[in-house]
């Protein structure tokens, strides 16, 4: 029996199932550094232990999109090697910084299984969540993807589709602990305008935008352990493209979203996510963003906004999508998360 | 009212104005080690906690060109955002080492303002001095700019051109505390030759070359934060190029000129630099150097060292400049620094 | 006379020699990241503090073939910079992990000299041995390379050929002091064989490939401080390619065989290897294994397994030589090494 791992397939998942993900990982100050040199990342907060510290923080932490690469990655060898598409995300929640020196590991467990009326693939909703060597649970989210059948004539399991919050309740976001915006710093973080300062509604054009290259994207992902084939192997597909890994666009647009949302600091929810279309090297990638809600929080001094994320590869800002509904062809990436801001 | 940054015009800097630079940086092993694969970097100071200790400092630094870019890149947003050229540098000095865990943020200030006749453009001179996380300055250095004017009919300011040192005094150099090269390890170090080996007008052909990397470029200037359109958006320029940020090149050369000059060790004074020419991926950089001075320094075992290095995409070595007095096609850089040397 | 290193010639070795090779390195979290972006890393020793730790080690160490291209990196200013080719490697024995904050330097032994018979070459074995801060020898290897004369008319040295191992002995392989794999956590490491799953003559596709780039083996071959011209600078080659470091693709193939042998967790013995063709960017390279042997060791649960690797751009797996006897034109590398895994 061949020794390397062939993925599960869709009727290797059963409800309930708790799967172990391997290769638990130790980030340092090389992961933080390699994410500010592979992203324009700019926010104060994971930029400098100075500002963390002012914040309440004991330093900086690793990027929360970096910690959800790392937990994600981990993932990719059970849930995603046979995988036809990554369907969506949601009820993510970041619940506790991650640092240098933490060791991170994930788990996933089954929580719903569909499978296709074509009866050659089916959906896996699976809820991952990242611990630390504490085994505190650093974050969690839902993804569901597409997973192919071995056999298909491998019977079908009980259609259970898990009821899933379209948007995280406001008064579920996890604020670290400590977390203090009374003395924040509006000329170090880079620009003046606080959570008071944005409508429901408004629209933010972040006006930079980076040239995907093959070595950068997979650096990244090669970062994050994840090992999906088509991210690195030129022959993969026919047209001789190296697929991005999503979340590279995800990290490289809220790195853009600096420019207009500096404050918008941490990230605490993921409240769904789409990637409209598949990204390559050669491409430029900018950014917009929406204001989709805001709330206050129980902390002082820190309030929540809620945040449409969108990546391009052309066309105007803003633009989403189509007469039909469907996501425009220049559209990447549509992402829809919560953020902390100082009030 | 648009959040991002719309960068400042000429009529937006005011003689005396200080400004505070956003998003500081704690560096640490990351940047290190990034460092040296961006860069052919084998200073052996810089590369080796126990040389340097053996040198009376008390860990190796961060590389001094590393500590320039990130206190350098912290301005972009501020100084060049709008700038139609960089001019020049002076009066650079690095006044203290810096070390995985310090936190650098950068201030400018605007010490001189010349509207050019046409009206359309001016030079912004600031003086720059990046501090850590104690305040103390670790480096200063002043640069001139080409400003565009947001408007044209904005009144021209008073005329003020600083007067700046052509070559800083070697009395005006510091000298990192405790640096000794009593116990200097010339086996360890790379290279026999000493301050007193070199004469004042010797030239060195430092031999080797390195290709210019679009992902390499791009990761190193991030890494600093250095926020510039055009390093980044191949879309931005009409040719379809990424412009590459000048400091690569200055990092570039100045590890190609350990062949030849291993034992200048520590960098801590910029006399003056010219980007003479834009550099493109794809190109192939080499470098040489030239002897402009030598002056004994009051810490006993090290020697001053000035140095003219250049940075060329071809052509012969040691030829800079034309018959017409202009830098040739193929020099990309002319910087005059001061290194410290073992006697 | 240039300052410039010109490299050592075949007559400038004698026997006996020992070679003090330049710039000692600090290790630090950044090579760690920096190996888990360049390759596809994946071995839960070298990924997780706390999976270190359950195996009885301090924490995590820097990667096997980190530490050595590090001290490899070192020795080619003074053996292989007028080196025609490299020939061979045996008797290569990894002594004491190394691990962040470590200090490396090396020194190499002239232990044979054999001028050919053109008159033109010569070949040069060196035993290199990599030290830490404190002297201790963390690992060493000999090496032979052919060489150039400088003058064809220099007499020829007495000839002399060392006695090398075809294959360590088993006994003479070092456990790492304290390593312990009682506690091994199958689950987190990512496959279920263990050695006593294995079997002398099988052989394991590992299926998963990466396409190479210039810019990710020259971040590579830079942070091990490697200089040779060949890789860094495109106008060196008549072709205008650079070659890639045959070090780039020994850890490639080892990333690469995780899938198949992830419990093949530390490597400790390098019987020999052969760089059979030169690889360059853009070919795709996957890998395959075979087991030659299996040994106990005198470390209750640590097994030792002796591997063959290789390294291929194309063709079935499996295949290696040709009738004629010489490697196939798509085999890149055939290695022979010895590994650890919980029996």
């Amino acid at each position: 029996m061949a020794k390397t791992n062939p993925g599960r397939f869709f009727e290797d998942y059963t409800l309930g199932q708790v799967i172990e993900h391997a290769v638990p990982r130790t980030v340092s100050g090389g992961e933080r550094a390699l994410y500010h040199a592979l992203y324009p990342a700019r926010h104060a907060l994971y930029s400098s232990d100075a500002f963390a510290q002012a914040s309440g923080l004991p330093k900086s932490p690793i990027d929360d999109l970096s910690a959800f690469h790392v937990v994600f990655g981990k993932t990719v060898p059970d849930v995603s090697l046979n995988a036809v598409a990554n369907l969506g995300y949601a009820e993510g929640r970041w619940l506790k910084p991650v640092y240098e020196g933490d060791t991170l590991r994930s788990t996933s467990e089954v929580i719903g299984l569909k499978q296709n009326s074509n009866g050659k693939t089916g959906v896996v909703y699976v809820r991952t969540r990242g611990m630390n060597q504490n085994d505190d649970v650093v974050m969690e989210y839902v993804r569901w993807v597409m997973v192919r059948k071995r056999d298909v004539d491998a019977p079908a399991p009980e259609t259970v589709v898990p009821a899933l919050s379209k948007v995280i309740a406001a008064e579920d976001l996890v604020i670290p602990e400590g977390l203090d915006f009374s003395n924040y710093n509006f000329a170090l973080s880079g620009e003046a305008h606080r959570w008071g300062d944005y409508e429901v509604g408004e629209t933010i054009d972040h006006v930079d935008g980076v040239t995907l290259e093959e070595a950068e994207h997979m650096l990244a992902t090669r970062l994050w352990q994840n090992t999906a084939k088509v991210h690195f192997d030129a022959t993969f597909r026919p047209d001789g493209q190296r697929l991005i890994y999503g979340g590279h666009i995800i990290s490289l647009a809220r790195a853009l979203s600096f420019n207009g949302l500096a404050n918008a600091q941490m990230i605490v929810g993921l409240n769904g996510g789409a990637h409209a279309n598949p990204a390559f090297s050669g491409l430029t990638v900018k950014a917009w963003s929406e204001v989709l809600d805001k709330a206050e929080t129980n902390v002082p001094g820190v309030g929540a906004i809620r945040l449409r994320l969108v990546a391009t590869k052309g066309g105007a800002p803003f633009e989403l999508r189509g007469e039909d509904g469907k996501y425009l062809p220049d559209v990447l990436l549509d992402l829809d998360y919560w953020a902390l801001m100082p009030v």
